[in-house]
């Protein structure tokens, strides 16, 4: 059987920067290379990768194509809900990205619940609640899966993955909380803790904000698309909002997988963070040896392996 | 007198994600808030900015725009001498942008020298040299002068800015380096370490690939632009360079400031590492009370706190 697959979100541990022709050919690895992530990833077995509850996964049409987002409600049960309030009753069909600040984030909200709207035309939330306590942290539970990761950080006492997304969380305060990774999907507030409600949402594009995490819910990340949410052109009014309507991306609709019918609900395969193809990642990128790499960064910190994702329709045996 | 500037780089810091209209005037600051990484900034000394040599300065003109990079000679001398020369024979004018990799790279060369490209249409060097030592670190010299960050690091012993850059040192081993963040440029190069030339130049454009460091050779850091090579379209090749020559960006030319007339020469200022302001925002950024923020997240990492730049030229009395 040769398994092949189009890995959507591995891109970080690709091998590096061969600028001239003819490199790789010149310098066939040896058996005792550090195996690149393709490598690694295309030795999985079918089990280690889950496929998520398809009531976790929001699917969002932009003109351009399909972003793919997972939620995690074990991590911000309130807010999820409401997205899934919002979604079902079209609340974001015909809204639109408002906001792209460089090296930081993409939002989408209602453009006239933003400053300079017109409050007269503000979308009504419909059954979904305006505000919700927040979600910011929620304590430890030996229900939630951990995956140590002991390289250490410098903002949290302790990262890992939980429930394969990128985690933190203190025992002495008996909390944990999901970080602020490049592609975190998190909820935009106004300044009162509870004033977030799921229906303005952001996604990191740049340099991972830890300084936001606890401070904001993060629900989820995108596992589909992100190479076109960073791309978006910047916004150069205050904070990156754009400064003419006419520069924001419509949103055609945004749908929970599982109210799609089967044929257009995405194939997304995630991998377990907790298996051995992952583990085996980790250790490649922390004691790398190749031919290119003289120096193996001897750590590895919770950003910078982003959690593989494959597409499943396009395995082929 | 009342002194305004465009700030271009130190966005990352401004107030966080307000969501709604009218938090601002709802929650006025109160005396005991943290100020704006913007209020700070307004508040600084000319002293506390520095002029970058214009032999230091590179200016490369896209279609839309310009990026202007700051090199750093005494991390990487020979690199600086190499690149300069290139762009004084005029190497670059006409090369493009070739490789635009999601969460990593923008990198541009020369497409002829690439994997697929005509050997026999490859753009010679001149007067550059093919092959150079690498430069991945140096001594650490009493001379450079050093300004550390005392929050810790995942990846080097110690981590601080010297010359105003991001850099790590081990005194163990004797070495300082640049390190990776967002908008660090760098020089490509092939599976041998001395292949770099500075023909072929990246930037980063995503999470700090902070893996590279120690093992290729950094040479500065962009000042302006970012924003524009962020944005540029991904390419879907192997590691993000484009299928077609169709979808690269043509470089028009690259020169040094000190050869351009001053008319056209950037009038960019840095804010010193050293400078009381800049250790107000790096406080700021650790230990930030204010109306939005709950929990204080207590440290700062080397790449979250890029340094500031401003453009003098649109500074007001």
């Amino acid at each position: 059987m040769n398994v092949t697959a189009k890995i959507l979100a591995c891109v970080a541990l690709l091998p590096c920067l061969p600028a001239l022709a003819g490199s790789a050919a010149d310098s066939p690895p040896t058996g005792r290379d550090t195996p690149s992530a393709a490598q690694i990833l295309s030795e999985s077995k079918p089990w280690e990768w889950r496929r998520p509850d398809p009531e976790n996964l929001l699917v969002m049409h932009l003109p351009k194509g399909r972003i793919v987002m997972e939620l995690d409600p074990d991590y911000a049960p309130l807010h999820v809900a409401n997205i899934r309030t919002l979604v079902r009753e079209r609340y974001f069909d015909g809204l639109a990205i408002v906001r792209v600040q460089d090296d930081f984030v993409v939002q989408w909200d209602d453009p006239e619940a933003d400053d300079g709207g017109d409050p007269h035309k503000i979308r009504p939330l419909g059954s979904a609640k305006a505000t919700l306590p927040p979600e910011f942290t929620r304590p430890i539970a030996r229900s939630l899966p951990w995956v140590r990761l002991a390289d250490g950080d410098v903002y949290a006492p302790e990262v890992g993955f939980s429930q394969d997304f990128p985690a933190a969380r203190s025992p002495a305060s008996d909390e944990t909380w999901l970080v602020h990774c490049y592609g975190t999907l998190a909820i935009s507030r106004d300044n009162a803790p509870d004033s977030g409600n799921g229906s303005g949402l952001y996604v990191v594009i740049g340099e991972s904000p830890r300084r936001l995490d606890r401070n904001l819910t993060v629900v989820g990340r995108v596992v589909e698309g992100m190479d076109q949410l960073s791309a978006l052109p910047r916004g150069h009014g205050p904070l990156g909002f754009y400064v003419h309507p006419s520069e924001r991306t419509p949103i055609l609709e945004i749908r929970v997988a599982a109210d799609l019918p089967s044929s257009q609900r995405p194939h997304i395969e995630i991998l377990r963070t907790r298996s051995p193809t992952f583990q085996r990642m980790l250790r490649a990128a922390r004691d790398r040896h190749d031919a290119f790499y003289v120096t193996p960064p001897g750590k590895v910190d919770i950003c910078a392996v982003p959690v593989p994702v494959r597409d499943s329709s396009l395995l082929h045996d």
